[in-house]
C-alpha cells in the first residue's frame, strides 16, 4: 500500500532522510496522514493541529505543505497519537487517530506503543512489518470541527526594540522580551 | 555566498518545496543556520532551540537532521528572531540572532522586519537580493550554555487508556487525557 505518492519503501527512505532514523511513530504518521488526505475533499487548502509532539509532526511535513514553520500545523499537546486536518474559515475536517482497540491483534505495534517492553527488546524488523500489513487498518477517522478561537490567525502586533537584550520582540509581549523577563532557558550569553 | 552545501539559489528553491512559497524569513534563517553551524565543531551532535515558531524552524528542518519531530529541535517562543545550538549533556553552544543594529543598512529588510510597509507595498525581489547580499553580515553571534532543566529529558510516564475517549494518553496528565479535561480544540467530533 502506497503513503502519499510513495510506495511505503520510499517512505522509509524519506522518514530516514528527514527524522534521522527510520522511526515507527513517523512511519505510522505516514498511514495516518494518508488516511486522513483521502477523506478530504482534493483541490482544497487545509490546516492541521498534531495532537503530539513525538514524531508524528514530522509524518506532516514529508507528506503535505503544513510545516511548524509556516504556521499550516500546529502542535497542541494532548499525548494523544491523533492529528485532524480542517477547512482553515470553518474549521471543518477529518481527525484520525491511533486506536488502541485496533492494535490487539498486532503485538509488537501494542508492545511498542504502550512500552511494555524495553527499548532493547523490541524487534524493529517485526515492527515495521507489522505496521506494513496493518497499513491504515488500526487507525480510526472522525469528522471534526474546530473551534473558531484556534482559527483565528493571531496578529503579534508591532515590533519594537528590548531595552535589555536590544532584540527584536513583539510589543504586546511587555516592557521587555520575555527572555528578559527571565522565561530564557539560558545561563550564560557572552 | 552558499547556504550549507547548497547555492543561494538551490536553497530558494528547497525552501519553496518545504515551505510552500520562498518566505524571506526561512531565508534568512538558512544564513543563520550557515554561520551557527559554522562557528560549532564538526561532527558532533547538537540539539537547537528556536526562539520563535515563525519560519526560522523551516531553515532549521531543511539544513540540519533537528525537526520538531524527533525533538532535536524546540521551539520556545520568545518572540526573537534567534536559534541556539548547543552540545545535548553540556549545553553549551552557540545563538545567532538578527540584530536590529546590522540591519540600519539595508532598507527594505528593515521594512520587513519592523513591519513597517503594508505587505503589498513590499518589494519582494529587492527584499530578496538585499538578504543575499547581506548574507551573514546582519546576524551576530554569542557564546551560550543552555540551564539544566531545558537538557532533560522528559518522559511521559506510562500510556493509558482514556475512560472518556478511549484513546491512549499520558497517565501523567490526569484521571483523563488533557483534551477530555477540556482542554481541545473540537467543537464536534463524529
Amino acid at each position: 500500500m502506497n503513503i502519499g505518492s510513495y510506495s511505503f519503501d520510499e517512505f522509509v527512505d524519506l522518514v530516514k532522510s528527514f527524522h534521522g532514523n527510520a522511526a515507527p511513530g513517523v512511519i505510522m504518521g505516514g498511514f495516518m496522514v494518508d488516511l486522513a488526505l483521502k477523506n478530504l475533499p482534493e483541490g482544497e487548502l487545509f490546516d492541521v493541529v498534531c495532537e503530539t509532539p513525538k514524531c508524528l509532526p514530522d509524518a506532516i511535513q514529508i507528506l503535505t505543505p503544513n510545516t511548524i514553520g509556516n504556521g499550516w500545523l500546529k502542535i497542541l499537546n494532548f499525548g494523544r497519537y491523533a492529528l485532524s486536518f480542517y477547512e482553515k474559515n470553518q474549521g471543518t475536517g477529518v481527525r484520525v487517530f491511533l486506536d488502541p482497540k485496533k492494535i490487539e491483534h498486532w503485538p509488537e505495534i501494542k508492545a511498542w506503543f504502550f512500552k511494555l517492553k524495553p527499548k532493547k527488546e523490541q524487534d524493529s524488523q517485526l515492527l515495521l512489518d507489522q505496521i506494513r500489513a496493518a497499513a491504515t487498518s488500526i487507525y480510526t477517522i472522525q469528522k471534526v470541527r474546530i473551534h473558531t478561537q484556534f482559527l483565528k490567525k493571531k496578529s503579534r502586533g508591532d515590533i519594537v526594540i528590548c531595552p535589555v537584550c536590544h532584540e527584536a520582540y513583539p510589543k504586546n509581549d511587555g516592557e521587555t522580551c520575555r527572555s528578559c523577563q527571565g522565561q530564557g532557558p539560558y545561563i550564560e550569553v557572552e
